[in-house]
This record gives structure tokens, sequence and C-alpha cells, in this order.
């Protein structure tokens, strides 16, 4: 097993300290950046978002907000009520305007529907994104649905059906890509569960990394969201933060029954879209903004492809499959912490640990794919850690 | 009375078109300008906000994101979680942070605290903000309390307690000042309510105006927001869209129990401050933009009694006192939305009718206070439109 240098431990009970105050989830690379003043932080590889979406929204903020100055009514004025803003993204999404509810992030949405739709019994494979959990009412019994080492964290379709049918849970909550493993289950078979599991009164099923994914040599976009019209207890969440690298903003939609949008709307999510937001989606149906996007996309999909290969090559780690914008890594010959640390302080180089991950067991990190000169980097620094 | 000319008439359909689509509240100026072509809107008197913070802000905004390019840490990573912006509040307000609940706008607040805090009975009184009782459950009745066009709308605070002491809400609200008439009670006052209604397990102070009331003639602020040491049953609203001149950002936060607060944070709103909101909260606690915040605001507070003073010497309407930045008016020779439509297509003046506004019996609107040279033009339109 490899440890720490003295200085790495110094910092290392710096960090620590700062993650107990962080809440539920890790500090952020602002925190660390304000508290640990000696340190000197090159990449956040903790941060799930395609860079060049970031740039992208940039160049288009930029030309159309600052230099017209028009920033000042973004600003100054109350943006459009969420259904307005829902109006405008339904003709590109082919999905009724009365199904589609707004967000301030995909974690309002999700506390809002674990909060007003799921009553007594939730179901959620883990390991799983832990605001699935965390926002559930004190008397909500969770079932979890243990994603298997054996089986590479992919979904065992027929077992969850059979699980599912006879644990009988009102919520059921599918994220895919899933997160922290990136697994993807192809649109055919997502049908095939919903087929299954009509009587479930609520589906959820999460895209927020479904940009990532793809089942064909074109990259397209598999989207569910077209199974809302066949099965109503599906509801599709969507973070707009990953694939547009917008996380500062908080946008989101989800897809559900016009009656389960107005129950929420009649509980008080009017107003929850910022002007901000309200420009991205509007940036988000225009052709010209679409097409630059779409390259994008497909370019950073190869080059996390070429990271993947990458250092599934590096010796004493496994690295697994992954569809997502991250790769969960096992490390074999050093902690995840340790990882973390010396990552850190001596490359400058952020990586999420996943020991608060129920349902993991071995020490793993998850490392998000950045630009394609971090990316390098980050293979470099790994190799020099783990094979010193 | 005075009628509408043709042009006024055709131009009034389309508005009341668009009224019934833009939900619960008046259409945005943006959607106005969007969708009646031929309109030339110059004056947003409907939008209750200092123009001069919002250039303060702006000026911030561009010299410390924009001209840096740290605009793209803001769009680009996950803002802090809720409580970390507490932190940073906290001892501005000389409130332990526990207390301290950011919100994502004060809309988002009076959601979370109507749906989590109040139960079946809630006391309000009338005209108000009507998202206080439209965001109750169904369940919920609701108690209302006519303030009196007799005493000028002015809340009688002995017959209040004795309708609070015989009805027995859980939940009370008072807006200070109020919103649509501007009154204002003075802290002793609201002092004396609360130390009167000490039974009642919620008593809401919306505090959203409160920094263009004072009680001396320095200007001073006068909030309750020290109170909340003294009873535990007190929430207090702030929305930071009005004295700041934000709306567009969603700023807001409240004051209240250290339990209330867990109990909203576990209920999921974690994220729920965009990175614009936070950076503006880190400026909200500066010295440099205090100070200069601190002179706008008084300027801005002497220019609205001057325009007080002047709309209150047309003949033909009623102006109520207001200690808010807006002005409630009864028209006396022409109808409310007569005079909307008139003010707007002859001279480019949105005002906001009150004729949705449960408790107010006639023909009233209600006039934002904007910059001095666009008040001056609202007061010699109204003398055009009403003593044509």
């Amino acid at each position: 097993m490899i440890n720490l240098t003295e200085k790495e431990k110094t910092i290392a009970d710096q960090i620590f300290e700062l993650k107990k105050q962080a809440g539920t989830h890790s500090p952020s690379l602002f925190t660390l950046k304000q508290q640990i003043s000696n340190l000197e932080i090159k990449i956040d590889a903790c941060f799930l978002s395609n860079p060049y979406a970031t740039d992208l929204f940039l160049e288009y903020f930029k030309k159309e907000l600052i230099e017209t100055g028009d920033i000042r009514d973004i600003l100054e004025f109350y943006p459009a009520q969420n259904q307005r803003t829902a109006n405008i993204l339904a003709p590109h999404l082919n999905i009724d305007p009365k199904c589609i509810f707004m967000g301030n992030g995909a974690s309002e949405i999700i506390q809002a529907i674990i909060h007003n739709f799921t009553k007594e019994k939730l179901l959620i494979n883990i390991p799983t994104f832990s605001a699935y959990y965390e926002f559930t009412k004190p008397n909500c019994k969770i079932i979890y649905n243990k994603l298997k080492k054996e089986d590479q964290y992919l979904l065992d379709s027929k077992k969850y059906i059979e699980l599912a049918k006879k644990e009988k849970p009102d919520t059921a909550i599918i994220i895919n890509p899933n997160n922290p493993d990136g697994r993807y289950l192809p649109l055919e078979e997502i049908h095939y569960i919903l087929e299954e599991l009509q009587e479930i009164e609520t589906i959820i099923i999460d895209e927020s990394f479904i940009h990532f994914a793809y089942e064909n040599t074109n990259f397209d976009l598999n989207s569910s969201i077209q199974l809302t019209k066949k099965y109503p207890n599906l509801v599709i969440i969507k973070s707009m933060s990953k694939d547009f690298g917008i996380a500062g903003i908080r946008a989101g939609y989800a897809i559900m029954s016009p009656e389960r949008v107005q129950k929420l709307l009649k509980n008080g999510y009017l107003w929850n879209i910022s002007g901000l937001a309200e420009y991205f989606f509007q940036l988000y149906i225009r052709e010209d903004f679409l097409e630059k996007y779409e390259k994008l996309r497909i370019q950073y999909i190869k080059e996390t492809q070429a990271f993947h290969q990458s250092i599934s090559n590096i010796p004493n780690l496994t690295v697994y499959p992954s569809m997502a914008n991250f790769l969960l890594i096992e490390l074999l010959n050093i902690s995840s912490d340790d990882f973390m640390i010396k990552s850190l302080v001596s490359h400058g180089i952020y990586v999420r640990t996943c020991g608060d991950k129920i349902g993991l067991e071995g020490e793993f990190i998850r490392l998000a794919s950045r630009k394609k000169s971090e990316n390098q980097t980050i293979i470099e620094s790994i190799n020099n850690i783990i094979n010193e």
C-alpha cells in the first residue's frame, strides 16, 4: 500500500474537517481554494459537466447579453412563470407543454417529486445519487436494489422487475446512465421495464447524463421522454447542468402527466426559474445553438472514450464500463482517501472519493472527463501516484 | 367617465387575452413587447424595485465578474449549498446561521413555509400578495381580515389580536409594509402583536418592502428580525428583489427557529441558490457595497416621497398612505382597466390594475416609483389621462 507524506497528512486533516462542514456532498472547489491557502488546484475532476458546452454558452452569453446590455433586463426583471418556459420548450421536445415542469435544477425537481408523489415505499438501485434517498420523508421505507460488482454494476432488468413485483413500491427510480458508475440501459430495455411495471404508481427515469450515452455510431441521443405518452406512471427528470455545462444557473425540467404538473404548480413552484435559466432555455431550442452544441457533444464523447481507454491501461486499478462523462474506478493498492489527497496536493487534481456511496464495497473514486489536455494530465498523475 | 378610443380597444383585447394566459399575475413587460408588436413601452410602473440598486449591482457585476472573466466559474460550477450561504449572511444580520434559510426568491420560501408549517387555518389581511393564499393546501381554511378603506387600509392591531384569539389560526401572515397598499406597522406595534399572539404556532412577517420604510429622519431600517430571538413562533421572510433590484436572480432569505430550518433542509432545499445569487449575497455583506447602497436607498425613498406628493395633488383620484416603493391609487372617473390601456397605448407606461385583489372595492391601480425622470413622465401622463 502507498502512504501519505507529512505535508499530505496535514492537508488531509484540513480537508476532512471541511468535508464534515460541507453537508452531504464534497466541499466545492471554491471552498477548498478559499480555506486552504497553500493548495494549488488545477483540475476539478469531481465536476461532471461538458466544459466545451460551457465555452459555447459563454460565447452566446457575452455576445447576446453582455455586449448588447440586455443582461440588465435579465437581472432586474421577474422571469416568466414556470409554464411560459414550458411552452417554449414543448415543440423542441415534441411533448405537450402541459406535461413539462420546469425546475430550479434537477435537485428541486427531485425534491418536488419525492415529496408530492412518493408515499411509503421507494425502490432504488445502489450505488446511486444520494439525494434520492436523502430527500424522502421519514416514514418512507426504502428498498435498496444492490447493483453487483460481478455484473460490473449493470442493472439486471429481469431480477429488477421480479423484485419490484414482489416489493410493490409506490415509487421506483432508475438513473440512466447511472451515477456513480455510468452504466446505461438501452431505450428498448427501459421500454421493457416500463411495460412490466405499469402497476407502480411512479417510475422516475433520471436522464441527467443521457446526452453522453449512445447506441449507434452517430452517437444519437436515445431519451425515454416519448414513453411518457404511453406510460402515465413515468416521470422523466433532466438536469441541464451536466450536458450544457451550466450548473451555476440551476436549470432542469421534468416530463410527467398533466395532473402531476398541475399539482406541483398549485403547490407553489411558479417563479422558480431565474432570468438566466429562462435565457438558457430560449437558447437551447435555437437551431444555430443546437448545431454547434451537437458537434461539441460528440467531440466530448469521443475524447471521453479515449480517456476511458487510457485509464483502463493503467495497472493497479479497475475501471468499470461507463456511458456517462465519468468513470468509476476501483483502486487496488491505495485507499481512495489517500489517493484523493495525493492527487490534490501533489498534482492539483481534485477527485471524488466514493466512501459515502452506499452499496459500493472497496476503494472507489469517480473521475470526471474534462478537456482533452486536462484528461492527459489526469492520466499521467494517476499513473504517477499508483505506480510511483 | 372617460372612454377608450378604437385603437385602444383593439390593444385592450390583445392584452386581456395575454392576461388570461399569464397565470395568476399580469403578463410581464417582456411578454407584452414580444406579443404586441405596435406597442412602445417606455416605463414599467408595475415593477416594484429600486432601479438605482440595479445600476449599482450591475456596476459590481461588470467589474468583478465580466471584466475579470470570473463569470465562467459562477455559471459553470455548482453553487454552495444553502447553509454555507447562510453562514456568510449571519454576522451581517446578527442572527445565528442555524436560523437562516436561503431561498430561490421569496416565493420559494413562501411555498416552503406554507407547505411545511401551515396546517389547517391561516389568517391573512386583505388586500394582499396573492401567493400567500394561492399556495395553501386545499384543506386549509383561510380567514380573511379585511383592511378597511375608512382606515386607509391600516391594520387595527387591537382588533386583529381579538380576531386571532377568537379564530385560533395555526398561521398568521403580516406583510410589512403591506402589498398592494404600502401601509407600515412600526416595530413597536409588531412587537405588541407578537407579544399578544404567542399561542399562534407560526406568525409570518414578510419584510420584502421594509427597506423603503422608516420611523425617523435618518430613514433607519427597522426590521423585526431580532424579535425571532424572543418569539420562536416568528418567521421573517425577505425578498431581495425589491430593495436590491435583482428580481431576475431569484434571491431571498428567511429567519426562523433552527428546527424549522432543519426541517426544510431535510426536505430538499439544498441547492436552491444559483451562482449569481451566491455572488449577490457575498456582495450584500460587503462594506463598500453597503455604503453605496445606503445612499441610493435614501435617495430613492426621498424621490418616492416627492412622487407620492405630486400624485396626491392630481384631481379625480385618491392616493392612500404608503411606506413602500409603490402607491395604491383609487381612480374616481375611469375604470382601472381603461386607465391601464390608455396609459400603455398613449403614454407607453405599464401600470398594475388591482381588479384581481380580493378585498379591494373600487377602481384601483398600484403604481411603482421608478427613476426620478420616469416618475415625472408618469405624473404628467396620469394628469393627461384623468383630466384630459
